[in-house]
C-alpha cells in the first residue's frame, strides 16, 4: 500500500497558485503534497553576453533549498560559498526544460531567470519545480504580450514533469520522500502535454532494471503530466 | 501622511504564524505588511568546535533573501559564491540579539541555528526577522524543556525588534520601503518587553540628527516593541 | 550519409588500452574515434568520514578537461577557481553509473577514486569516460583481489555506456561532434552487457520525440554496448 | 580604577599624524594608546559602474588586521580567501560614516577608497580607523582642491569616532582591551564636532541597559569626539 | 651509480612530438625519461585588457598536473577551488621563460595561451615543460607566418630548460624522481642554445653550496640545453 | 650614476629594529631605503597535520602588501578572496629560505609563522622580508630557550637576502624601484653570512645575460649581505 492509500498512477495533491510573487512578472507556489516551491520568473532586459545581436532570447533557471526544507537541515549553500552538485545537476535540468518549451526568437533579445526555491521538501522537488516554473515562465510571457514588448507569446509547448519509480516491485507515479529513498529504480520526466519527450533521466538505485519496465513509467508520467498541464491551466487562468 | 493612513506610532499590521515548518523544532513566518520573512530553528546536539567542553550553548543565525523577493531581482548568493556585506551585517546582528534574550548556560552544550529567509522585503526586514526569530527559537527550547533534554526554559528576556526613522521631518515607527528608502535618519532597535535596549543601531542618511530626535525614535521603539512582544506571546500560545 | 560513411548502428573505432599509467592501481585509455578520456582509478584505504565504520567502501569520480581538448580553448576550471556546472553534472554521472556496478560491501571500507581526463574531444566524452573508467575500476579491484586485501572481486556488472541521437530524422548509434551538434535529440545510455538499464538521460534539442523514438535508441545504444563490453573483456585480458 | 588611572570621561593618548604616507593622496596613523591603524586615501579617477554618468564622485572603505596585530596570530583574510563577518562589518561602518560626512556631487565623478589597516590592537580599532580616514580624506581632498581638479573642499562635516562602554557600572569613554572584553555594555559613537549624530551603534554584552545609560555613554563620546575633532584639525594643519 | 647506468652529464631519454594536438595551433608532447606533459600553444586575437592598444602581444602560460600524474593520487586543483602555490609558481615561470624568447611587437596584438599538462610525472615537470612549450609556441607563430597574420617569426631565442643537482656529493644534470627527493641541492636552469641565462633558480635542500658548484650546474645545463635545442629544430621539421 | 649617489655595491640605508611588536614572540621592522616590511614571528604549539608526530617542527611564511604601499593603489588580497600569484611566490621563497636556516628538528614539534607585510614599497620587498624575518624568526627561538622550552637555538645559519641587478650594462646591488624598472637582469639571493648559497633567482628582463654576470651579480650579493647579517646581529642584540 502506499501512503495515504494512494493509487499507483495517482498524484499527490497538487495545488499551483499563479501570481504570488508582489513583485516577480511570473510566479507561482506550486505544491505536490508536502513539497512546496516557489517559482518565479524575472524578465531582464539583457541576455547574457555571448548572445548579444543575436535577435534570440534566452531563459535559464537557478534552484535553491531553505536549509531547513527537510527533516535535518543542511548547510546555507550562500555561505558555505558554492552550490552543491546536486542544485547545479537540478538548475541545469529546469533551464534545458524550460528552453525546450519555448521560442527564443519569439522571446526577443531579453532573458528570463526563473528562480524555484524549495520551501519544503518532500520528495520530487525538481519537477515540481519545473512544473511551477513553466507556470511563471508562461504568465510572465503573457504579460509581455500585454505590455506590447512581443506580438505573440512564445510558449510553444505546454508541458510538466513528475517523477515515476519502481518501489517494492511496483511501477509508482509521483514518488514522496518516503518512497524515493527505498526506491529501486528513479526516474525524472518532462513531457508535453501530449506525452512528447523533452527530457527523461532514469536511474537504477538497486540492479539495473528492464525496457519494459521503464516503459511503464513512461506511460505513468504522460498520465500524471497531462493531469498536471490541466492544474498548469486552471492556475494560469485564475 | 504615512502611506495607509498609519499613525506615526503605528506599527504595518503584524500576523506572527509560530509552527509553520513541517520539520524545524522551532518556526514563525512573520509579517511586517508586505514584508514576509520565514524564520526557523533547528537545534543541533554539537557546538562549535571552539565550545566543545565548555558545558554551554550556542545561537547562531543566517539571513538570506530569495533573489525576487524585492522590486528587481537580486543576484543569488549561493550562485555568486558569495554572502553580501549587507546580508553578513544582518546575519551577525540577528545572531548577537538572540543570544542577548537567551542564558547559554541553561541551554546546555547544544547549538540552536536560526534561519531567516525573506520571502518578500518592503522594508525592515532585519526586525522582522529578529522579532519571528525569538519566537522559532522560543519555540524550540519549549521543545527541549519537553523532551527533558533541558529542565528549564532558557530565554531570559520577551524580546522583539523594529525600525524607525525620520521621514518628511517626522519621527516615525516601523517604516516600510517608500518610506525607508527616503529617510533622513534609519534605526533599528531590539530592546525587551519593557524597553530594555538589547542592541541600536543608528544612521543619518542625509544631515546629522539630534540626540533629541534620537530619544523619540527610541520612545517610539519601546512603544512597537511592547506590541510585538504581546504578538509573540500570542503566536507561542496558539 | 554520416561521416566516414558510418552505418547507423555502427560505433566508431574503439580502442581500449588498459594498464596505461605508470603509478594508477586501475587505468584505461579511451578512444572512441577522435574522442580520447585517460581514466585512473585510485585506490584511497580511507573512506568518506560519513561513511567511517559502515563497512562499505565507495566510488567517485571527477571529470576534467584538457583546456585545449576542443576546437577552441576553455578556460582552466583549476583558475576559474570552480568546476563549471557541465563538469558536474557529468562526474555526478559516472559516479553514480560506476557504484551501479559494484558490490560496495565487498569493496570493503575503502574508496576507489576514478579520474577522467579528457585530453581530445569529439563528442561523447561522457559516455567514453564511463566505458574506460569500468576498465580502470575492474582492474583497480583485480589487483586487490591479488594483494589479497579482498577476497572476491566486488564488481558485479558488466557495463558501459555510449550516447545515440536522432540526426536527420535517422536514430544513430555513438554520435560523434558534428552529428551531435546537429542533433534533434541527443541520449545517453549506460547499460550492462546484457541492455539492463542503469542510467538513461534523454533530451530533445528541438521538437519534443516520440516514445517510439526513445525505443529506437535504446535499441541501438544495447548493440552498441554489448560490442563496447567485448572490448572492455579483451583490454582486461590483455 | 581605569587602567592607567584613566578619568572615565579621559581618552586614551592620542596622536595623528597625518601624511605618513609616501604614495597616497591622503593618510594618517592613527595612535588612540596602543591601538594603531594606518590610514590612507587614495583618489581613483574612476567611480564603480553603478553610478558612471552620474556626475557624482564615492567613497569606499576596505579595513583588514595584521595577523600578529592581537595577542594571539588570526589567521590572513587573504589566505583563507575570504574576508571575515566582523571585518566586512567594520568597513561598511567606516564607508557609511565617511560618505556622510563629504559632498558627493561636489567631489565630482571620482572615488576616493579608504584602507584602514591595523598594525596594533588595543580595543577601538573602528572609531581609530574612522577617526584616521577622516583626516586622510580631508587630505586627499584638500590635494584635489590644490590640483584644481575641484574648486571647493568637498568635506561637509568635522566628525570623528570613538568607543563607549559601561565596565563594572560605570559609564567610561574610549574603551582599551582589557575593558572592551570585560564590558556590560559597549557602543560605537560616530558624531560631528557638535555632537550631531551620524551612526551610532550599541549593543548590551550582559544584561540589557537603560537609556538613561545610553544617553550618559553619548555625552561622554561627544566630549571625546570633541576633542578628538581638534587632534584632527592639528594634524591636518602641520 | 646513477640510475639506469647514466652518465653524469647524460640527459634522460628524450622524446619531443610535435603537432599532436588535433585542435590547437601548436603543440608538443615533451617526454624526458618517464615524465611526460602535453603542451598545448592556444592562439587568442585578444589580448588582455591592460595591453589594449599597445600594438603589443603577450604570451602567457598555465600548469597543471592530472590527479594521478604521481605515485599517490593529489587532489583536482579545480575540484578543490584554487590552484596549490607550487602550480602558481611553476606556471608564472614558464610564461616569463616564454616571454623572454619571443618579440612581442612581432607577435602583434594578440596572445598566445600555453597549457602544460602533466600527464605522467618523474621529476623534472617544469623544465620538460619549458621545452616542449617553446616548440608549441614556435609551431603556432610558424602558423600564423603561413596565415600571413604576421610577416616575420617572432621567436628571437631558441631555448629550452633543463634541471641540474647535486646528489650524493656530484653534480648531475636532468634529475629524475629518486634523484630529486634525495637531492643536496637543486637548480633549474633556462638557457637559450648558446648558453645565454634565461632564468635560473636554485634552492639548497640541505646545507648551502658554493659558487663554484653553482659554476658546475650551469656548465651541465649548457651541455643538456645544447641538446635539447636539438631535439626541438628536429621536433618542428618533421 | 646611481640614485642618490650611490656606489654600485653599496646598500641603501638599513634599519633593522627588532621587536617593535607588542605581542609576537619575535618580530622586526626591515627598512632598506624607502621599503618598510613589518616581519613577525608567531609561535604556535602545533605543527600542520602532516606532521603530527615526526618530532620536528616547522617554519612558514606569509607575505601581503599594504593596497597602498605603492605608486598606485592595488587591490587588496582579502577583498578580491585570493592571494595573487607574485604573493603566493614570494612567501613560499620566504618560507624555504628561513627553513633551510633552522634545525627543524631542534626546534621541537612546534611551528613558527612567519607573517612580512610591506607598509611600503621601494623595490627589493622579498628581500627585505627575508632579512627582517631571520631576525624575527632568531628572536622567537631566544625566547623559546630563555622559556626553557628548548634547550638549544635552532637557527643553524645566520643568512639574509638581497637583491642585485644589471642597470644600464653596470652590476648593482640592492636595486630600487627605479632601478628595478629599468634592469636588464634581476636577481635575488639568500645567502649565508660568509656566501654559502640558500637559495638564488636571476631572470633576464631583456636579453639573456653571461654566466660572467651572474658571477659578478653573486659577489656584489655576498658583500651586502655580509653586511646584513652584521646589522641582523646588532639588531637581535640591542
Amino acid at each position: 500500500m502506499r501512503p495515504n492509500n494512494r493509487a499507483l498512477d495517482e498524484l499527490r495533491p497538487i495545488s499551483l497558485e499563479a501570481g504570488i510573487s508582489r513583485y516577480a512578472e511570473g510566479s507561482c507556489l506550486a505544491r505536490f503534497g508536502e513539497t512546496h516551491v516557489l517559482c518565479t520568473a524575472s524578465v531582464d532586459e539583457n541576455v547574457p553576453r555571448w548572445m548579444k545581436g543575436s535577435g534570440k532570447g534566452w531563459v535559464t533557471a537557478e534552484y535553491g533549498m531553505l536549509p531547513r526544507a527537510t527533516h535535518s537541515r543542511n548547510n546555507r549553500e550562500a555561505a558555505r560559498g558554492k552550490q552543491g552538485g546536486r542544485t547545479v545537476e537540478i538548475q541545469r535540468l529546469i533551464g534545458r526544460a524550460l528552453r525546450a518549451s519555448i521560442d527564443l526568437e519569439k522571446l526577443g533579445e531579453r532573458q528570463v531567470i526563473i528562480d524555484c526555491d524549495v520551501m519544503q521538501a518532500d520528495g520530487g522537488t525538481r519537477t515540481a519545480s519545473i512544473t511551477g516554473a513553466w507556470v511563471a515562465l508562461s504568465q510572465a510571457c503573457n504579460k509581455l504580450v500585454e505590455q506590447g514588448l512581443i506580438s505573440e507569446n512564445p510558449v510553444t509547448y505546454k508541458m510538466a514533469a513528475v517523477s515515476c519509480g519502481i518501489v517494492d516491485g511496483t511501477c509508482r507515479l509521483d514518488l514522496e520522500y518516503v518512497e524515493d529513498s527505498a526506491a529501486q529504480a528513479d526516474a525524472n520526466f518532462v513531457l508535453t502535454e501530449d506525452g512528447g519527450i523533452i527530457e527523461v533521466q532514469a536511474s537504477s538505485e538497486d540492479v539495473p532494471f528492464k525496457a519494459s519496465e521503464m516503459a511503464e513509467l513512461t506511460r505513468l508520467a504522460a498520465k500524471g503530466i497531462s493531469e498536471l498541464c490541466k492544474a498548469q491551466a486552471a492556475a494560469l487562468e485564475s
